[in-house]
């Protein structure tokens, strides 16, 4: 059997769960047979990415990533997904490992912000601080002619609470810490929140709201199945 | 790297997924890496299951479940989950092509209801056809001292309904008709209801209710964790 999509997964576990939901409620199906066939290496134990980012004595995920990555080559999947921005710091390095296209979530996801909002528009991109610190999207985002706004450290702060203390801890969300986070980005002038990291989707996803968004989980989410070959529910 | 535990999914994806969430979800956590790491096999493409059981000429799902298990015990998986109580149909013949411990759902659930339960009492069985038909349930509840009532034909056309038209196709889920086949199952004499297909997972999960149920699933994610070494959230 060959699948037609390889995830690697587990950074972390929720993240990419939530990632093959969001996979299979955008597909349009009537039965199990039409969805597509996804072989999902879920390994938790991966070390942090923004432990090593910040500081490269630490162990390098990048080592097990690569074993992924050639394990799904091994299975011959036809596209690979990596629900996981920060790991996207690692994206030349797994690409060059890879017979099969990876799909790049932070330059799909910039791209896509680029038809949402005028050209020069300010982006408040939240993700961990190994994705800011690393300018991930800041390169991504002036490449389409747009503004990457950083978060303050306050904000940092908070979006650490939620990644790491709440999502990753397996503890209850804090739905208004969220909402707070939202809106000072947006009061520090965003056009659009970028949700650029994949535990702070698991809010996006739990909360509605009214402020300006894109989920850059989403955006792979669509991308994988149009290049899989599926169909997508419009 | 050698993976905790091997999960064949597919059967229906929406399934698999509301396993793994509920097998993070019950894991004691603090970070990503005291997560279980877990490989799973989503292949959709899998024949339908209760077609075949059904109608031996329909095309025969075992063979690629088997691939699915050969593929787990080349990783070395340490143990292997299905979260699809009707793939249990063919469960003698997967676990003697493992040397990986395949986990037997009908069992664990049985055996778990008898815990609950005085002897001698009824058990709503709530699954497809392909289960109900082959006697799954029944003979593993009659091992336990239990007594399995099968749906009315009306109840299982429900069933059919929500499994089939609702949550493998994508659609939305009929809250009312799930409270319907619960109340009709209790009315029916059950002292509690099984939920004994992973895709009626999907509505037990989604709806809170009072009728007294024990959902297959939720015993099979408690026993996957405790038997890959991981640690129960109690």
């Amino acid at each position: 059997m060959r699948p037609d999509v390889g995830v690697i997964g587990g950074m972390g576990p929720d993240a990419a769960i939530l990632f093959l939901h969001t996979l299979t409620g955008m597909t349009k199906v009537a039965s199990d047979q039409d969805h597509l066939d996804v072989e999902l290496l879920q390994h938790c134990s991966i070390p942090d990415r923004t432990a090593y980012i910040l500081d490269h004595t630490q162990p390098n995920p990048v080592v097990p990533i690569l074993d992924d990555v050639r394990e799904l080559n091994r299975r011959q999947v036809q596209v690979i997904a990596i629900p996981c921005n920060t790991a996207h710091f690692f994206f030349d390095e797994i690409s060059a490992a890879s017979e099969a296209p990876v799909l790049n979530m932070i330059d799909l996801t910039a791209a896509h912000v680029a038809e949402l909002v005028p050209p020069g528009s300010s982006v408040g991109v939240l993700g961990t601080r190994g994705t800011i610190s690393s300018g991930l999207y800041q390169h991504a985002l002036e490449a389409v002619g747009l503004h990457a706004l950083n978060p303050s450290e306050a904000v940092q702060h908070d979006v650490d609470t939620l990644i790491f203390d709440q999502v990753k801890a397996n503890q209850p969300l804090d739905r208004d810490l969220y909402m707070s986070v939202l809106e000072r980005t947006m009061q520090a002038g965003a056009q659009i929140a970028l949700i650029g990291c994949t535990e702070l989707s698991v809010p996006e996803h739990a909360f509605a709201h009214d402020y300006a968004s894109v989920d850059a989980l989403d955006v792979l989410a669509r991308a994988t199945i149009v290049r899989a070959g599926g169909t997508l529910k419009l």
